[in-house]
């Protein structure tokens, strides 16, 4: 097997086929990559015309064993064909990254490609479509038939886990327990390790400010954080803390951790956003296959703009390419 | 008056006196600025020999009018001399730090000095040496007799205020009222302009994931930060909000904002600092005189090794004469 990763195009109306474009045409792209899209080639031809990318020849072929070197292979499932209108929402759109997606997933359960990257779909196109699932991740854990996976966001060499996402910050304190942060130490010590990290570093961010200054703002770090720390130490697991928020991302952006446990969806968010808007990689763990993902959305509203920045698709590219190529050695 | 800037010399035994020396080995930096420091000869020709710093010559003078171009000026007080060990914690140096900024302030008071820049004390030290302040800002706070202050943390060109700040999340959310966010958004714009922004674009971060996601994830948007925002609107204040932490403070990264009113400790500085942990500003709001501050410590653990950076203590330099500049003006 080659080696060869699927990357789905994403909503035809977003900028999906614009970042495949533009990552395909960097210099070293095909000494890096064998990547096939999971897509349309009208799709592609069309923003390669309105917006005058330079990239290679866009070439459909039949299945991932018929990739070319030096083009731009795709999988053609003809379902928009010119029938779509760039930034707008429609259910032909939302049917069509649906079915880019099933088509990857299947062709990574039999083993015909080893990674799957995904480009940007859009919720409200993928209901209308009569496709309810909350987002791209529940597609994945459903078609694989997984029911304990989460998301870790990744920006340059730091990964993020969340102990707490989408819930008030009131419900978040009543959440935070000890079980749960072993938890995302476990996961996210599983997930470094995939990626060919022996003894991933890990911290464990504190919930309150200076991670409670010793109780003094508040008891959680106490109470919750810290025995899960201890206990994950004394299973062989490399993590510390609990650490304070405000300077533990930084340190881990400085080199010296691999990953952070955060507690809240606005620590970790707030510290990768900040830190590199346009370079995040959203990766599934708990899945049987490799899955990557760019961090950001459709961006419908510059999808005819031709500023949609690539840096994010690249980095997913590298990383489910490494996490492929690494599972491979074991 | 010729602009002429204090910079305080800080704890003896911290890095204060070696990123003086470095600040001022900046080609460019008699063109841009008039600095005098208030510390001790000794002090910097110790740093200045035991890290091997170019520096420009140190020259002593008795005030600040006395200013000699190229060189660097210090109006020593001569408190510990020699008599301390770098990376140490001792009475003398705190009592050393304590009398600096004393001096400092009574300049600025009288008009000598046009702003005050402060390099880092050490809070143990200061309390060894009988002065129990929490810190810097209250020093003065008290001598400048005055009680409505914050403090203003700012990375690159944006400037942030916080709500809540040394307290459990657990009190925070209780503290997040919209007579607080009000506060906080006319301190905040009241401090842009006193830097010359004619008129700030401020942005409100919310409280929750997504500002709430409408409700869903929390009321405190709904129910006390957007009433503040629009009371600020009505009153003639270019504020927006409240946007999700996630996003919000990347967008004024990216040139949208000039300035962001924070809910929690850990928005704020965590944003700040995985953008850059070196280059913070400490900037006091409230004060007749105008005071900035590196935004680090003392840092003793470094104190003797040469590798601290000057990159802080040159933008809180910038950032006061900037600052005394706009206000020469008005």
């Amino acid at each position: 097997m080659k080696n060869i990763l699927a990357i789905t195009m994403g909503d035809p109306a977003g900028i999906g086929a614009e970042i495949i474009l533009k990552a395909f045409s960097h210099k070293d792209f095909f000494e890096k990559y064998k990547c096939v899209i999971i897509g349309e080639k009208s799709v592609l031809e069309f923003y390669k015309n309105l917006l005058k990318i330079n990239s290679p020849q866009i070439v459909t072929i039949q299945d991932p064993d018929r990739y070319e070197d030096g083009k731009i292979c795709v999988i053609d499932l003809n379902i928009v064909k010119n029938d779509f209108e760039a930034g707008k929402i429609s259910s032909k759109c939302g049917e069509a990254a649906f079915q880019y997606i099933d088509y990857a997933i299947n062709l990574a359960k039999n083993g015909s490609v080893s990674a799957i990257i995904t480009c940007p779909i859009n919720k409200e196109a993928l209901h209308l479509a009569g496709h309810n699932y909350p987002g791209h991740t529940e597609i994945f854990a459903e078609k694989c038939g997984v029911k304990n996976f989460t998301m870790l966001f990744k920006v340059e060499n730091v990964s993020v886990v969340h102990c707490t996402t989408h819930c008030s910050l009131k419900d978040a304190l009543n959440l935070i327990t000890t079980e749960k942060v072993k938890q995302n130490i476990t996961l996210l010590d599983g997930a470094l390790k995939s990626f060919g990290i022996e003894k991933p570093r890990i911290a464990v961010a504190g919930l309150n400010p200076h991670a409670g200054e010793n109780g003094l703002f508040g008891r959680e770090e106490i109470e919750q954080i810290n025995p899960a720390v201890e206990w994950a130490k004394q299973n062989g697991i490399n993590a510390s803390g609990a650490f304070p928020p405000d300077t533990i991302f930084a340190s881990a952006f400085n080199g010296n951790y691999d990953g952070i446990v955060a507690m809240l969806h606005d620590h970790g968010f707030v510290a990768l956003k900040s830190r590199d808007f346009e370079a995040g990689v959203n990766i599934t763990i708990g899945l049987p296959i490799i899955r990557t993902s760019v961090g950001h959305g459709t961006a419908f509203d510059i999808a005819k703009k031709g500023i949609a920045s690539e840096k994010s698709l690249l980095a997913a590219i590298n990383d489910a390419d490494k996490m492929a190529k690494y599972r491979k050695k074991l």
